[in-house]
């Protein structure tokens, strides 16, 4: 390999339950050259890696080949940055039941450096690099998709702690003995402030009230937060207190997380944040109710600005500088 | 002022509402001389400057001179350490309308830097400097006085956040429209968990039933937390109640702040670890019931390993080591 050759590009490896998202990024955050693959259905986790570089090597040459790429970074769920690895995770058939190295393999394979992390710490690596938050110190990125995640930035530094996993605010308790969460506690924020949490809030309030409301055409175990969030736009006052009900209890939260680090800015990713201002107004409203008068009007609430589709993608791709 | 002069010692103020305690401290913690002065009375915040400043000059000389002495670390309430400032500290006649340059001032004065920090910060730079976190870089501390004030490392930085306020643990909130909080809001953590929490905990308690107690021979107005730890050490069961609970909603919340920083510790300092294991071993339990499974068993539960009557001087002390 050249020591001379200018390296322009890195891979981000967005890795999903069901797709696995490749792209090779400039500096500017631009993608030059994308495929994906699926994530499961291999023969372990060696298969799952051949597959992966197999697809790779067609967008590599895309570009240029390998000499023009610095390094690697993957958005994993149960991502340990430290060790490089994916740590029980549940959703993978092959990431299950143990420790898998698998930035170290990647490494291997492709002859560069490669860095692993948790999607929500990929996103928030990935605002600081090409989003919102570029320039700021102390921010707090919180995903709001299926499950609630965050990335933590202090000090300009990402926050993993002691052990590689800091960062786990979907999982902090809003509710003292509330709704029963997949982690097996009860009244974490991810059971009322995700997808699934605006859904079973709407469920709820079906129940609860005769109210006319447009989501009573829809079966209530198939009700999505799409379908919440598009009777709310039709002016369905059920669905849109819906809304104002998740975004106040996320205000809440926000609260006690300015109490924590007194972040420059709160930014939102992932398909909630798709409901604008149904969820932020609420949202805002409640945190200056909420939060200890020093901290009030401090903190920005920003909706993420990387494009939707690729953001994943961008924010995997940008801890490839970092190494 | 000679530049070849060794300067192995700091000063140290530990602020309070009542007192002023200075300490001249050496690298390894050593104090060798101290003084003080009331905190209030004067003629302002000028007059309390020249009072310190006549107390100092004795102690400063004890030591050989302001040549020996490298800076100055002040622990106070409402201390900004981005601005050296004392703001709207409701409990100092001349600090609690306004926002007071303390830092300057002294540095003016004294003619060496001076920085100024909250109390727990205060505290926790203390640990990381001459305590038990030595050598730590993920930690959390959590003062258990009067108040619940906390100071937390990440990376081996303090964290200030985006306006020097950061660390206000002791306004999560813990119980959703809980106890009334002096700030205004309720169920924040302090009304459980400081001294006079647990004072407040075992009026409850006492009402809510005819259990037989030692605290029925004190009027409840002037029940303290003193009063509890010594009833339960004579094996009261209400007041050993009382600290379970305490114990209990500590834990819960230490459970919540893994989440955020998964420190390697947390380390808790001020009147109430006097209780000893009354407070730690319920504390370290619900820790373990309440915490997110990939964190359990992760953090250690310290006592502040430093001299009670003078870790806050030394805390204050240590922040003049930074500067």
């Amino acid at each position: 390999m050249n020591e001379q050759t200018i390296k322009p590009y890195v891979i981000g490896l967005d890795l999903g339950g069901t797709n696995s998202v490749f792209g090779i990024v400039d500096s500017r955050g631009e993608i030059k050259a994308t495929t994906s693959i699926k994530t499961q259905g291999y023969d372990g986790v060696n298969g799952y890696v051949e597959a992966s570089v197999e697809a790779l090597q067609l967008i590599i040459d895309q570009v240029g080949g390998i000499d023009k790429i610095k390094g690697m970074g993957i958005g994993a769920p149960n991502g340990n940055f430290y060790n490089g690895t994916i740590e029980f995770a549940p959703n993978l058939s092959w990431g299950r039941d143990g420790v898998v190295p698998l930035a170290k393999m990647f490494s291997d394979r492709l002859g560069i450096p490669v860095a692993l992390t948790n999607d929500a710490n990929a996103a928030a690596i990935g605002e600081m690099t090409y989003g919102v938050a570029r320039g700021m110190k102390n921010f707090i990125v919180i995903t709001l998709g299926t499950g609630v995640g965050s990335g933590i930035v202090i000090n300009g530094q990402l926050v993993y702690g002691s052990d590689g996993f800091a960062g786990e605010l979907g999982h902090t308790v809003i509710r003292k003995d509330g709704r029963q969460c997949g982690c097996g506690r009860k009244g974490c924020l991810e059971t009322y402030c995700s997808a699934t949490g605006v859904a079973r809030t709407a469920v709820q309030f079906l129940k609860e009230s005769q109210e006319e409301s447009l989501l009573r055409t829809i079966p209530v175990e198939n009700i999505t937060s799409l379908d919440v969030s598009i009777a709310a736009e039709k002016g369905d006052m059920l669905a849109k207190r819906v809304y104002e009900y998740t975004g106040e209890i996320l205000g809440e939260a926000c609260a006690d997380f300015a109490a924590f680090s007194s972040p420059e800015a709160f930014i939102f990713f992932g398909g909630l944040t798709k409901a604008g201002d149904l969820l932020m107004d609420p949202l805002k409203r409640s945190f200056d109710e909420h939060v200890l008068r020093i901290f009030k009007g401090k903190s920005k609430f920003l909706v993420s600005g990387l494009d939707g589709s690729s953001a994943a993608v961008l924010g995997a791709s940008a801890i490839g500088w970092e190494i």
